[in-house]
């Protein structure tokens, strides 16, 4: 990271500069999703070996922008929604690193999944990346403009993703009672369908961070003792 | 939650009460999913309605803490570790908001797995949840007292826990495999075993996180673009 330096530039120059480098971090772990998906789509094992070593560049951005949120915190104590647009962006750089993750989990399944025939075309799997992805995308640009009515739409497609993820189970369920040959791949399926929905959850914390920090939660009530 | 007065307690004082109420929220975490597997293992039906029903306590102190860190950010602008304390404070409460979702998940295919007849004797789903919990357990009190050897030991025993889900998985299939009675409840009990295992990377999460508050990052050294 090069140093920041301590009161050169104005809270908003930085906080521009840490939403920028959030954005980067986002287009990377989206990017990994989707070779995870093109891997097991395309059948390249090759794909899905690249996605599993290279997630360095992810983590490296996680440490980067942790240290940028702390150094906000540190040098200019910013109060009410900037504080908690800073904090925001330490647990979304979180749910990003979790995302690559995700990939990674994809792929070695997809891996797994490769080494049998095909269970059947993959037509819902990849539909449910794309969503996933385009929440994830959203619920970025949500952040990064203060957009609370983009961070609602990324909760309300929520339930399509889930909804997918429930028929996918069903379907490959099918397969597994009909043809016991289909279960180890059929299984791999079904898991990489979980995973992809773990990646609209993500999506989903971020959109909810997205609502706190514009609205703000002081003017909530709540018991001390639970 | 009572007000809390702004500079009418030291900040240490405040601290110590953030950590204390993060324990609570860790304890009724962890009493979700010790429900979660009971209700698996003794076939309990009504305990899995309790838990996929009883969130909102759990709910409550995420919001709760989560105002309390911010306050101690706004009140007190906290410095170095005392800084990172408060910010992974807020982070713990979000991982232990997912355990309890987690227990939710497993709850949920717990019902399923409760409308067929037993697979067989559950041994090692109940091994995982018991060292699930001794990890998340430990990784809080890690925590409370900075005990980065305490926190190591949590991520060495990430390892054991991924070893039993590669043992669960692998038994469960070949039951799958020998007869098609068993794929449906076998696939509920693969998915408790992820679910699991996840508690014991929300632990892994937060032991972490202890060693950065305590060692900091300033030292490390990583590039700027990549």
């Amino acid at each position: 990271m090069e140093p920041v330096e301590p009161l050169a530039r104005h809270f908003e120059d930085e906080l521009h500069r840490l939403k920028d480098r959030l954005l980067v971090m986002g287009g990377l772990a989206e990017e990994r999703v989707r070779m995870a998906i093109r891997a097991l789509v395309d059948r390249e094992p090759a794909v899905a070996q690249q996605v599993i070593h290279g997630d360095a560049p992810l983590n490296a951005l996680h440490i980067e922008i942790d240290n940028r949120c702390f150094t906000l915190l540190a040098l200019y104590q910013p109060m009410a929604s900037d504080l908690r647009t800073v904090v925001a962006a330490a647990k979304i750089a979180t749910d990003l690193e979790r995302v690559g993750d995700l990939a990674v989990n994809i792929s070695e399944a997809g891996e797994r999944y490769l080494l049998h025939p095909p269970v059947k075309p993959l037509i819902d799997i990849p539909r449910m990346a794309a969503l996933a992805d385009g929440m994830l995308r959203d619920a970025l640009d949500a952040f990064v403009r203060g957009d609370t009515a983009l961070a609602q739409s990324v909760l309300e497609r929520d339930d399509e993703l889930d909804g997918l993820k429930t028929q996918v189970f069903r379907e490959l369920l099918t397969y597994m009672l009909q043809d016991v040959k289909t279960i180890e791949p059929a299984l791999d399926l079904i898991l990489i369908s979980r995973h992809t929905e773990r990646i609209g959850d993500h999506a989903t914390n971020i959109a909810e961070d997205v609502i706190f920090i514009v609205s703000g939660r002081d003017v909530r009530h709540h018991t001390e003792d639970i």
